[in-house]
């Protein structure tokens, strides 16, 4: 039996945010759309003397050969160690035998980029056709991606960047500006983002919220990705009643862990209003039905783009002969 | 980052059932005992279209510098292919900083050994000093394993193998004999093997009671470690009852997957007189009194055990320089 060894660097060189990529993760959300797909909760481990986490999420999809098992781990005491808090890797397992066959050791890379194409996939889903002003709250690491991952799928011309430290979303947007050759500002004011964005994604750690309700605008569509914990809370609840359409990646886990969470515990909305992404992909449920209306999309991250991206990433490395093979 | 890559030959070479390996797993028991270890439940993913299922347990003891994710799979129809059913992996992951220190590319060779380590620490904490004959019921990998493992704890004399298939319990007592240098005698009936045994172990995957409570005589030592899952049941639930002191690995899960499950179902115990292995082991609690109780022990499997295993299995691959260090 061969086991293919992907390390980090291999990985980079062979996956991005594209529209194959993305391609892929959607037909993961479209296995949960036709009720194929078998996810089950995720397992978290605490190590609290270490001020870590551990999270494993796995899908498995019919119709796909492998699925894979996702380990994310967030040690947040990390830095005095000079690491990032981040990391983890993926196993590619066979649906038909249940053994091995590849290992990626993408200390996260991965996740990041499904992450950023599940929000691409919202906003291809959800956003107007006309969309061209993205405003991104966080000047992190998902936030470059998710703008990178809008560009695919909206002519975006401009984006507004708030963060909570101005330096920080001042040389976010002069990176993102160079990266993407068009014009970035760093905004002083959340609201100065709503203001003018047609687009709008949360990428923060935030527990109160930075996005309000009275800021957005009809028309806007938002993605809130950075919640996927108890605790973590970026958007008012009231913005979830606000919009027309609210869609989360799956209702069981956004009911827990994201901003749906607390529009259900202020009592502002009702779970059976909350439409899963993959049933609109799969036109079980509707998606904008007018240029006016707002449109909200909580994403927590699903195991179904995590077996998408692992079996894209393996089909792509084995294309290009990358990695050691092991015989196990 | 070095991450060490191990193959199942590269693991058999090193590990095997010993005093060295069954004190590492003690300590797992023992962390488990002191209240200090983080257990979450077990992740279980089924693969119906291929008769096929993944277990995923992980446990973090403090004090450890490592924990281990690990898989297990069973897809049985693999023997259609060639392949055994059984499959997995082990990852060592740091506890200071969550990084990947290791992949242990097993295919559930480690499990089988921690498996069969926890039987020898249940016998060893359990059974009588002067226990000499062993009986077993089951006549595949873990009848051969649970047999060799209790000799390591007990001066066994001679043993005698109960299985289904008469002809393959014939086998298995040749095969024991050989490699135990002690009589082993296959019997045509369960209650022969109880009539003569000091210590039971059942490794069967019944689904219906092969051990009977009847059958069970004052002194005796029963450790029933194959059942595992929802449906699985090799004791008569009566026998539990019947026993003076009654021991599990962990009462959450056995209470659902195992022994317990039936006795506790059927109204004969109830789970307060279940005690951990864990907490004997650290003095929380009493083990065997007398040499007339009867003791019963149900092992159903814990995280604990993989944690030990793959440090353990990790630190004497470093020690000889084993595996292929990857940079990633």
């Amino acid at each position: 039996m061969t086991i293919r060894i992907l390390t980090e660097g291999e990985l980079r060189s062979c996956v991005d945010i594209d529209r194959e990529a993305m391609e892929t993760v959607a037909s993961g959300f479209r296995g949960l759309g036709e009720g194929r797909a078998v996810l089950p909760p995720i397992l978290r481990l605490d190590v609290e003397d270490a001020n870590g986490e551990m999270d494993v999420k796995t899908a498995y999809v019919p119709g796909l050969d492998s699925f894979a098992l996702k380990v994310s781990t967030g040690f947040f005491d990390n830095h005095k160690l000079g690491l990032p808090s981040l990391s983890g890797m993926m196993t590619l397992i066979s649906a038909h035998t249940g053994r091995v066959e590849a290992v990626l050791l993408d200390n996260g890379y991965l996740t990041d980029v499904r992450t950023a194409l599940a929000g691409a996939i919202a906003a291809d889903t959800l956003a107007r056709r006309d969309a061209k002003v993205a405003g991104i709250f966080g000047t992190g690491l998902q936030a470059r991606l998710q703008l990178r991952a809008l560009a695919l799928v909206r002519p975006i011309e401009r984006a507004l960047i708030w963060g909570r430290d101005p330096e920080k979303a001042a040389a976010c947007a002069q990176e993102m500006a160079a990266s993407l050759g068009i014009p970035v500002e760093a905004c002083a004011e959340g609201s100065a983002v709503c203001a003018e964005a047609d687009i709008l994604v949360t990428t923060t750690p935030a527990r109160s919220p930075i996005l309000q309700a009275e800021w957005l605008r009809p028309g806007q569509h938002v993605t809130a990705m950075g919640s996927d914990a108890e605790g973590k809370n970026e958007v008012d609840p009231q913005a979830l009643a606000r919009a027309e359409r609210l869609v989360v990646d799956r209702v069981s886990q956004c009911a827990r862990l994201g901003e749906l969470h607390y529009a259900l515990e202020a009592g502002l909305v009702e779970e059976t209003q909350a439409v899963e992404l993959g049933d609109i992909l799969v036109g079980k449920a509707e998606g904008r039905c007018s240029d006016e209306e707002i449109t909200f999309c909580d994403l927590t991250g699903t195991g179904v783009q995590d077996t998408a991206i692992a079996l894209f990433a393996h089909c792509r490395a084995q294309a290009r002969g990358l990695g050691a093979a092991i015989e196990a």
